[in-house]
């Protein structure tokens, strides 16, 4: 791949064209708005000059509901060799394509599972993709050179290709990212109307559980909009499992011994479910569940402190794999855990006692 | 407070009998189990002998189905001036208290919001509550003597005190921990039969989400069962919003423009609800939701790289809140995201520039 068309220079487009212009492929960047591709090309990530023939691939990264009307303008310009999108989902864009009467045999439909808080050309980085899963779904039309040229693509963005179905990918995503966001946002709405003291009691569970609660509506109204099908159904079954669970909570209060028991298998039933479920949820190296042995110190919250403690763990020769640092409600220490490979935890255990920090069992 | 008697040697019995000790305190401990109040004992959290008179304060730290009957029958033989029971419920007890016919002027339910994910004796240390909120709830009957023993519990516990009615104790707690932990397990739920490839591509959204489903069913099944009521209320309301969040999406496949409006409203009504209530979580310090600045430093997987990076936020004088590592899926090279005071990041942001560290926008 030799030249590219970035069409849409938000977060996402702006990015890989900041991926492929330091791989040396020459970008060229479009935008409904010609200022975000000028910012785009300030930040080094291509010319907002339009290409004179054919580019060797289009990237259209614009809103879900765009996709469609944008992709089918550049193809019918012939604007490029290779056409790919990459929107949050691919089902809906393929059949609005298809009923357009576009030849698709020069497309494929992809995602790059990979974001951040913000968004626009300015939040964008040439490394947003690198080892993040990027989905492709070719379909029985797609023709090889597109696939090689999206493969291409994900390898220059140091990104992991990862084949599906366009349905297929559709309902992954309405499970692994659209349902947890929904029930996120639906555990926090129970805080709203809860008195002051019972805010206070907030702990580590409630803050993990809702902390995706802090995404922005607007884009978040737009993702599932056009993945409502099979959010709804995901969704539809976290609900039926809930109301069973309700049930099961109101036979607790029983005076009748074997309703209160039934109550309880289904509650256990629940929790064990969600034991099985967790653990097939990938570590963040991605090879599976990591299950890292914690070491617990106590710190105090000076500058310095936590240096010292990574640079003994350093000497001990151990590598930290992640860091959680636990601060007590209204003071001024706190918890540091450090997540090693359990082979390690004994060494550094040992290790940082002796250089005199105060380790937890 | 001179002397306390500690019945039931787990976790938090022990926790607390290691503080008390610590200050000072002679303690004297039990367990229905006598290797495990040897096991506290041989930890220096006091003495397995039993007290030759009353104590000044007798700590109940057994689970919530045994509190009533513990405390009544420490009550009846009178062996200590006080009573205080450590349960993750209170209205319960009390009732089956009063249900007991015992005299409930010595007694005062209490609830330290501290726990982890070990139990046990050896899992117990001195500094469990350092900074936790401590929820104490005297009732019309509770004496002042009990109380002030309960609160020079806390403050030698080095714990916040939290005064508030039983029931609503119960309420918040359905509201903050029971709620979000059946949630989280829901939703973990859902991934038992996920296909291999819609589990590669989750993401640190559902990671923190299913967090907690890993938590132990037995431990859970107990708690639940303990406060089965407002549970189930707080639940309901979840179920509620939850079925028009799937109606609200089954519109958004309409073909009726009206309907899909009404949908796009409601799915936005509870993202922003979820805003909302997202913002009343305190933050870790307990002093209302912190907004810290992220700092997002490129570093590779070697031992060391922390503690340089660390070291060299140390030494320009900017105090590290909080640290969150992403590794990236299948190679060696993560992104350390820095929570700092917003005034410092730009500092800090420079400073690590300049000593040659990869700092993201």
């Amino acid at each position: 791949m030799r030249t590219a068309l970035v069409i849409g220079t938000g977060l996402i487009g702006t990015s890989v064209a900041l991926a492929l212009a330091g791989r040396g492929v020459t970008v060229h960047l479009r935008d409904h708005d010609p200022t975000r591709a000028a910012t785009a090309a300030a930040l080094g990530a291509g010319t907002d000059e339009p290409p004179e023939g054919p580019v060797d691939l289009a990237i259209v990264a614009v809103p879900p509901t765009r996709v469609a009307a944008t992709l089918a303008e550049a193809v019918r310009n012939g604007v490029a060799r290779g056409y790919l999108d990459v929107a949050s989902v691919k089902g809906g864009p393929r059949r609005e394509l298809e009923a357009l009467g576009i030849d698709l045999g020069a497309y494929i439909g992809t995602h790059p599972m990979a974001g951040k808080e913000r968004s626009g050309p300015l939040a964008a980085t040439a490394d947003l993709f690198d080892g993040r899963p990027w989905v492709l779904t070719p379909a029985g039309d797609t023709g090889t050179d597109v696939l090689n040229l999206a493969l291409e693509l994900v390898a220059l963005c140091r990104a992991v290709p990862v084949v599906m179905d366009a349905d297929a990918h559709d309902r992954a995503v309405a499970l692994v990212s659209h349902t947890p966001q929904l029930v996120s946002s639906l555990v926090a709405a129970r805080l709203t109307e809860a008195d002051e003291t019972a805010v206070r009691l907030c702990g580590q569970g409630i803050r993990d559980v809702t902390r995706i609660a802090a995404s922005d509506p607007t884009m978040w109204v737009e993702i599932l909009s056009a993945n409502p099908g099979p959010v709804a159904d995901v969704l539809a079954g976290v609900a039926a499992d809930l109301d069973g669970t309700v049930e099961a909570l109101r036979a607790l209060q029983s005076a009748d011994e074997e309703k209160r028991r039934g109550g309880t298998a289904v509650v256990e039933d629940v929790l064990r479910r969600g034991n099985t479920g967790r653990a097939r949820v990938p570590g963040k190296h991605g090879a599976g569940p990591v299950a890292y042995e914690v070491v617990a110190v106590l710190i105090s919250d000076r500058p310095g402190e936590l240096a010292r403690i990574f640079a003994d763990a350093g000497r001990a020769g151990v590598n930290v794999e992640d860091v959680r640092i636990e601060h007590a409600t209204g003071q001024q220490a706190g918890l540091v855990q450090l997540m090693v490979e359990p082979a390690a935890a004994p060494a550094l255990s040992a290790a940082l006692r002796q250089r005199g920090w105060s380790v937890r069992q």
